[in-house]
């Protein structure tokens, strides 16, 4: 049975010790290599990712190398740079994994706007942190340079930049990957959650300093192009809860009304499963599919088979 | 009656003295309220763009702002970042305009990778400067550090980086491109060129240090995707013969023969008008087509009748 899969990879399905784009490439390369398998089991497949790391070497860089006449770009566009250099690497390391076992199928990566709201309640409370670490001094220069900057004391590991990280209402370029879908192509799609745009009431349409979570955005993708899967490739094999204590127990099916409990017992960590077991609830409860939260290194089993933690209705 | 067109935007199309992305988005929105009225004359769009400033400023940054463990990112990377970047600027900028106009159309650009040949003779004689200034010690510094790389002395500004400019042979990503025109969509397809690529030998699909010639890859781009017309947008109204000397002559419909014969001359400047008539001759000379070079200010006349300077067979 053919099924139209959304995969939302981690930071891990990218980035290794070494920052050079060599080595990230290699990675991608490997991961593609292990995505192919949805495809020669007859799966429609997306690819939606994280940018972290990227985005994140990107704005030191663009910090420390800026002048007058070259000045750094803001988070939206260094967004929408993260999108192209990533989205190429995969494009290319699929194109070639493809190519070796004799598929002829269109792969690209489409530049992704997620839209949010200027009503969103993360504009009044900023809290993703971004960018490179200052002292406090730093800090200070840097907010009298952009006043409307919000710094906060990290861990005691410096001074960062936090930004609003609202919530996805629409993906705008879905229907292109949902018209690449229907001819049998894999789009790449929303990078890094997508560049956080807003339509202004006067019109204009504004991208905004923020962050949009990459599992939240891959859930309304899946949501958006009718996916019949959403399947988050983290870390680890399963959810868990107690995890890493005596009595840790792995989640293989499991119901929105399990997880709402699990959540409201603060079992899943804010900034890592959390958000992955919204999502996951989320793009279950607006659709009649499911969701899975499981390893990179289980998808050899996943096409064969259930695996990992399946979220249902 | 309805045409299927490639637009080709140069430089002056985006960037503006003021190198901000607040400023260059505000040139790129102008530029795609203009050429909204190709999509409101019915014509099937695409548009594609240099990025010269936008990944000089980059690579730049990255130079002065790299470190051992966040290096800079090698060309076919920054120039998927300004496909990306540039790409964005271009698609947040036409949906506006678009939706204002109550126009309900899906715009988006497509990260794109141009394939050349390893065998291409530019490889051997690599002359497109890139990148920044260097003293004579900076530059053997960079060499040290980078023995593949080339730099030449550039009119005594100082030392550059110059890389090979070899000839497209496929725009990887038409096939997606074509789809979205056949079902109204406004592609934004392979900006500065497309990123080069190479299909090794042993399979591998290898990224490479060089650039292509924006108008050279619109014209490919024209003849993979069936496209009717290539617009090649400058800052002239016309090719002229004798350009700035008391007998210039401003071409409007010209041959193939008659441009080059005026190419045998030596009446094109090298990196300038030359690299656009040979586009538009070899768009021409492949397709049952017909090429256009004109300033953007007159694409409001282009959408009445004819013209600039057109070349058919």
């Amino acid at each position: 049975m053919s099924k139209r899969i959304v995969v939302a990879l981690g930071g891990n399905a990218i980035v290794t010790e070494d920052g050079t784009a060599s080595s990230q490439m290699a990675s991608v390369k490997k991961t593609m290599n292990t995505l192919a398998q949805f495809v020669k089991a007859g799966d429609e497949l997306v690819i939606t990712h994280g940018n972290g790391p990227q985005v994140g070497n990107l704005l030191l860089q663009q910090v420390n190398g800026s002048s007058k006449g070259n000045p750094a770009m803001p988070l939206d566009t260094t967004g929408a740079m993260t999108e192209g250099s990533i989205g190429y690497w995969m494009q290319k390391g699929l194109d070639e994994v493809l190519s070796k076992e004799g598929i002829d199928k269109n792969v690209a990566t489409i530049v992704t706007q997620t839209q949010v709201s200027d009503d969103d309640p993360a504009f009044n409370d900023p809290s993703k942190p971004i960018g490179p670490f200052y002292s406090k001094e730093e800090a200070d220069n840097e907010k009298a340079a952009h006043p409307d900057y919000v710094f906060v004391e990290d861990a005691g590991r410096g001074y960062r930049r936090v930004v609003p990280s609202p919530k996805p209402i629409k993906i705008t370029e879905a229907p292109v990957a949902e018209l690449m879908l229907k001819n049998k192509m894999i789009p790449i799609v929303s990078g890094g959650g997508g560049i956080p745009v807003v339509k202004q009431s006067n019109g204009e349409f504004k991208g905004v300093e923020a962050v949009i979570d990459k599992d939240f955005s891959a859930a309304k993708l899946a949501e958006n192009v009718n996916a019949d899967e959403l399947i988050i490739l983290t870390a680890v094999d399963n959810v868990y809860v107690n995890f890493n204590k005596p009595d840790q127990k792995k989640l293989e099916n499991v119901s929105i009304a399990e997880l709402e409990k699990y959540i409201d017992e603060g079992q899943f960590a804010k900034g890592s499963m959390l958000p992955k077991v919204q999502a996951a609830i989320s793009f279950v409860e607006q659709t009649n599919g499911r969701a899975i939260i499981t390893s990179l290194d289980n998808v050899d089993k996943l096409v064969e088979g259930d695996v990992g933690t399946i979220i249902s209705k």
